[in-house]
């Protein structure tokens, strides 16, 4: 069987997180990497291009992952490469989703591709279970946590405060909040009762140590409203346990049923590495933009669209025998 | 909008929790229910039907969802009435799926009709997740955990013990089990090994419960390999305390990625109504057979087959804005 020629645009983490992936799926090769960079050294045998010699590889690619960030790169080729490949990315900026779908959308139909946007764990997964729960059990509420995961934007204002040489926030699920929206009890919980802050802080020699706690607790929006808790540490034991990129959440939802029976549904994801997560779930979906572009199909999905086998490299008759 | 009428056939615990749980989906009514029995008292409105004269509501029903057992009912109901209606059921019994989806998906080519087999939590959910977490991360391996949950066969095993008046038995998940397996520990894991058993008997008067107790963890195959307690009570608390439906289970998938990153997916259901819970997924999976079958569709169809949006009354515009 001739394998599912893959595109990577984009070599951050998460490119270089579906380069590595890939190789666990055998039905999938990967042909080349695109980027913006004169020169790029990767870590397999995959060609290395430049973006702006993208149409070129019309022919020689079934399907694009755009790895690029969702502030600056995907809003612009998002729309310009549906035009030319089947693309799968992981288009993240919530409020933005209809209007970027859109744009997608006619791009995908223009070149007779499909797009398949906002796949990952949130959005992805996450909005799956929040989907599948809510149909099964429409009388009911659901809770979305995030953590335990390292926040950039909270760990660069740590950096900021004098007397900080580096530093590592992570935001924590509260078990408290979510034992009570498991009883039910979750109605009117804000996302700062739903998460508490643990900071991890390197000063620099004979900072005041007080001051740059009082600060951190203290800073509005980014941790005032928060249980925060900071731990000072040495750069060494900062490089050593906490330069990884974990991150996970919850998703939990309750509902009723008969004579007010409660019942429970609870997604969870404990991720050591929240790149090559990401990067395993684009590459699923990468196999289902193959297959229904070799229906025919075009335009812009998401994952709300794609029946689940097509995720699987595995025959309908297999997957019945063997996973129902 | 015209809604979307539902027919049940078998007025059981399952049949019982559709009727209360399709008054939760404003898209949906019960037209009728479906006995083999002459008479029969319901909690609605819908019109009670001999199943004999079933095939006269042809035209009036739009979805048929099939509330009998996999041992009996089903394996002759299931290819029968897909004949007449777009039909959903519970078919249980994993080792005889594959010939169950050829007869049924005949049955409903012959008639035009869709069929969904085998919808509910195992199989449904739990099948679902299954598949999502290994197509994912497709090194690594999927636990099943089944409980807390009453087993009524073993609670039956109980029963025919001397001086046994009464028993209900659980089924617990080891939670060191869970453990293990969340930390790639859990090769060779077996049933037994990943279960135990909590037993709540009700002795007769003067009965030994010293023998009892120990022909209870004896018994060959029911409890001799699992780790296994029994509690005596009284009647009255059996009664009160565990005349319920609960159940439950656990889905874990443990995988690796990129430099031996663990990636860990958990699915978890926790239900007080068992009966009520996958009578709320066969309405959901309803909506998505009448979809399909208003498409043109025709055929047996799983979970695997079903794109989620499917499931939910609300437009897809509105999904991506809310959900993803």
């Amino acid at each position: 069987m001739e394998k599912i020629k893959i595109g990577i645009c984009g070599y951050g983490n998460l490119g270089r997180g579906v380069e590595s992936e890939i190789l666990k799926n055998s039905d999938m090769e990967l042909i080349a990497v695109f980027s913006r960079r004169d020169s790029l050294a990767i870590n397999s045998n995959a060609a290395v291009v430049h973006i702006d010699n993208m149409e070129e590889w019309k022919d020689k690619i079934d399907v694009l992952i755009l790895c690029g960030g969702s502030a600056n790169d995907l809003p612009i080729q998002g729309p310009q490469f549906a035009k030319i490949f089947n693309t799968v990315d992981s288009f993240d900026t919530h409020a933005k989703i209809p209007e970027y779908f859109k744009e997608v959308d006619e791009a995908a139909k223009l070149g007779g591709n499909v797009a398949l946007i906002s796949i990952g764990w949130d959005p992805g997964m996450f909005s799956l279970m929040r989907l599948y729960a809510g149909a099964i059990l429409p009388r009911g509420e659901t809770y979305t946590f995030w953590g335990k995961g390292v926040s950039q934007g909270h760990s660069d204002a740590i950096r900021r405060i004098e007397g900080v040489e580096n530093a590592v926030q992570y935001t924590i699920p509260s078990q408290s909040a979510m034992e009570k929206a498991k009883n039910g009890e979750g109605a009117g919980l804000a996302t700062r009762d739903k998460h508490a802050r643990e900071c991890y802080v390197v000063a620099t020699e004979g900072a005041d140590k007080e001051r740059i706690e009082r600060e951190i607790k203290e800073m509005p929006n980014y941790f005032a409203d928060y249980d925060t808790t900071v731990h000072f540490i040495t750069a060494e034991e900062l490089k050593a346990n906490h330069s990884g990129m974990p991150h996970g959440g919850n998703v939990i939802h309750i509902g009723r049923t008969g004579d007010n029976n409660s019942q429970v549904i609870e997604y969870k994801l404990q991720l050591d590495s929240n790149p090559e997560f990401t990067a395993s779930v684009l590459i699923a979906y990468a196999r289902a933009a193959y297959c229904l572009s070799q229906k025919g199909e075009t335009g812009a999905r998401t994952a709300f669209d794609i029946a689940p086998a097509l995720l699987s490299p595995v025959d309908s008759e297999t997957l019945r025998k063997e996973l129902l």
